[in-house]
């Protein structure tokens, strides 16, 4: 792609309303702009990131035995009324009359939608365990939506919820998300850590947010260091592996704000080993048995002939946050460098040729090299444009594809200045960055 | 997947409250469940299909250009008073006040919003043509939705905005997505024909819509026969090309309701040539020139200095409405059979055994024969229940992967009962099954 064709509207400097780092990037490089309050359209530098995240999201719970849906945004007040939910909501929903005067919302979460498909479509034990998920724009009406994307009202989230016949099954459930959430992050190059959490207007006693490290993180943490070396490698998609795996993170004090108990902080942790500090949320789930299923009649025939109301749990993930995530946790804002992980990098590398006018051979050289790349699946950003090269550089880096190739006047031969960004450059053949890139995409 | 394991939940009988095939279908096995008037959510299979729906839109709009980006549902009223669109919409328009009072509305269509962009975005006619695209619901309150998914409230579409620096180059952009609307509807096994269309509340002057025959379609059409058998193959992305296509269609008769004139249509078209008939509009295409931008203030630097007021073109595919489409174009109401195309099936294959309680024989032979498919990149779909076999044959025919394998009592050595839906058996080895439907796959 030339970034003279591409829809890449690039700001010269910081803007000015952004306070923290993956805000400023965001509208610095035109991933977004936005359109009200809260709310943002998604250009296609961002839209790119956020599709590639959303992909390795739904792999991820494919790979669960989890199965796709699609619940539209606007619901019914009705089963709100059922759960008793609707006054408690507040003002963070969006409330919506229609032309006939129906009490509609738009959706901040889907306990009571998808609890009610559940009732009209499964009636026996022998259908469970199920778990159903859908990635889905949701809305909440911050009262001070802030931060772009990471605090605002109109949102991207994959949200799942497991359907089980009793609380061993349920747990079962659980863990394979808390495995999979896992999994998630560490595709997306993120380190993010479970922490026992409230659960909030959602509900029930079993919760675990998933953070990660972040100075400008709205999540205050206290946590044994020690959880950061836990790994799930080897965890299999069994009952005893998932509850070893659950037991190792939870061996280590890990808790945010609310759950804080400094007695019990003190208690557990050693000093050397105590740290409190900021995070971002980026996911979180809960168990919650019958609170949903029990109001609005979600029940199924058990083997013995009785009825019971189903087990139920909820998982979410911000889609569209972890974009702003990513960033908050890889972006060098001093020396304006951003390195996407390459799983979701918007190009894998960028060619930047030297180009005066009427001198266009480092762009043949550029358009030859994009072909090769192209036939390996390689996908590059080539800056076409008269600009000088180090204002190009620039450029790039804010973008993010994680290579580049410069294409200068020294550039003569078989060898390319190649580089990984905020690395130092190298001198390589076009096979061997071939060979590079192709290996470092293989293992994501 | 087995059946005993996805979420299908099919009806024994057609639900009384649908009056056509495709409502009919999609509620009888599960596609979609209503959660309130004119809104659905979609369950897995049809969600299945709707995203390979979804994604032949994508890569067809992505070949002419088009860059895909994502505008949020939630849009604020003042860009709809800038336009002058906000009283015009009437009721359709879902209007919403947020927690601070401020007007806001579900978007309806996109002109405005995209016009927003453009104009805080693209400066110069340097970076003209600019053709962007999103796949987002909308919504439209529809006073009597009915016709499930066909004529519903909250619906999912693929919108196009296309900005050119003049007529002229406008016209290519319009023709290209021309184009595009013919290569994507091939590809769903639709015979969609453009016809002259009223441009209603889109604006501008020129208009087609694309149009399926269907007995069930709202849309009544008069044309010369003929132009079914125009083809566009060999088409090329340029301007002679595209002109010349446009000009084979437009050749012959072939208009909707609303610009239909009597006197015009017996005098164009031969008696034995002339076809008045019931359609359903999948694609709606617009040229409105600079009805947006210049109250908007969309104007881009021209090459001698001055400015102008950029020329857009809409382009819209309702990608939710295409799965009932292809219903009513596809489905065999009276057998009960819906064969879809292999393009967007949901399964490629059902495998149907023969299981009585415990003999599992079939079921085994079903495994090893599935183990073969997935190496083969073939998706099936496994009745594992002990229902009996007609019963099962029944169903599938219902959910309609296009082929079948039936393993019942004849099934011994190495032939296997194998059937395209409608067709008759035959006996194959599973090596031939696979060749049949890998090369059926790679055709599309």
């Amino acid at each position: 792609m030339y970034i003279s064709k591409s829809f890449i509207p690039i700001l010269k400097n910081n803007p000015s309303e952004a306070q923290i780092k993956s805000h400023q990037l965001m509208l610095r490089v035109g991933m977004i702009k936005q359109s009200s309050a809260g709310i943002y359209s998604w250009l296609p530098l961002g839209f790119k990131i956020m599709k590639k995240i959303e992909q390795i999201v739904r792999e991820e719970q494919n790979r669960i035995g989890a199965q796709e849906i699609l619940m539209p945004t606007i619901q019914s007040s009705e089963i709100w009324k059922e759960s008793g939910r609707y006054e408690d909501y507040g003002e963070e929903m969006l409330r919506i009359k229609d032309r006939q005067d129906r009490e509609m919302l738009y959706g901040p979460t889907n306990e009571e939608l998808v609890t009610d498909i559940f009732r009209s479509s499964v009636k026996s034990y022998k259908s469970l365990p199920q778990l159903l998920y859908h990635i889905q724009w949701k809305f909440r009406d911050e009262i001070r939506p802030r931060f772009g994307i990471m605090r605002c009202r109109e949102f991207y989230m994959k949200d799942a919820y497991s359907f089980d016949v009793n609380d061993e099954e349920a747990f079962f459930s659980y863990n394979k998300f808390f495995l999979s959430y896992l999994k998630t992050f560490k595709r997306l190059d993120l380190k993010a850590i479970p922490m026992a959490a409230d659960t909030g207007p959602i509900g029930g006693n079993l919760s675990h947010e998933f953070i990660i490290l972040a100075e400008t993180g709205e999540s205050k943490i206290y946590t044994d260091k020690r959880i950061f070396d836990v790994i799930s490698d080897g965890t299999k998609l069994e009952k005893k592996s998932l509850k070893d795996l659950r037991k190792k993170y939870e061996q280590f004090y890990s808790v945010t704000d609310e759950k804080f108990d400094k007695k019990e902080f003190e208690g557990k942790v050693t000093e050397s080993n105590r740290l409190i500090t900021k995070g971002i949320e980026v996911g979180h789930i809960f168990y919650f048995g019958d609170k949903y299923s029990k109001p609005m009649g979600g029940s199924v025939d058990l083997p013995e002939g009785k009825k019971d109301f189903v087990k139920m749990g909820s998982y979410g993930i911000g889609v569209s946050r972890l974009v702003g995530a990513i960033i908050e946790a890889k972006y060098d804002s001093k020396n304006e460098v951003m390195k996407w992980p390459i799983s979701v990098a918007p190009y894998d590398i960028s060619i930047i040729p030297m180009i005066n006018k009427n001198e266009t051979s480092a762009l043949d050289k550029s358009n030859k090299i994009n072909l090769e790349l192209e036939k390996n699946n390689i996908e590059a950003l080539i800056d076409d444009t008269d600009e000088n090269l180090s204002s190009k550089i620039k450029k790039m880096n804010l973008i993010g594809a994680p290579y580049q190739i410069i294409i200068g006047k020294q550039t003569e031969g078989n060898l390319l200045e190649f580089k990984e960004i905020g690395e130092e450059t190298q001198k390589k053949s076009l096979e061997e960055i071939i060979k590079i890139i192709k290996e470092r995409k293989a293992n994501n």
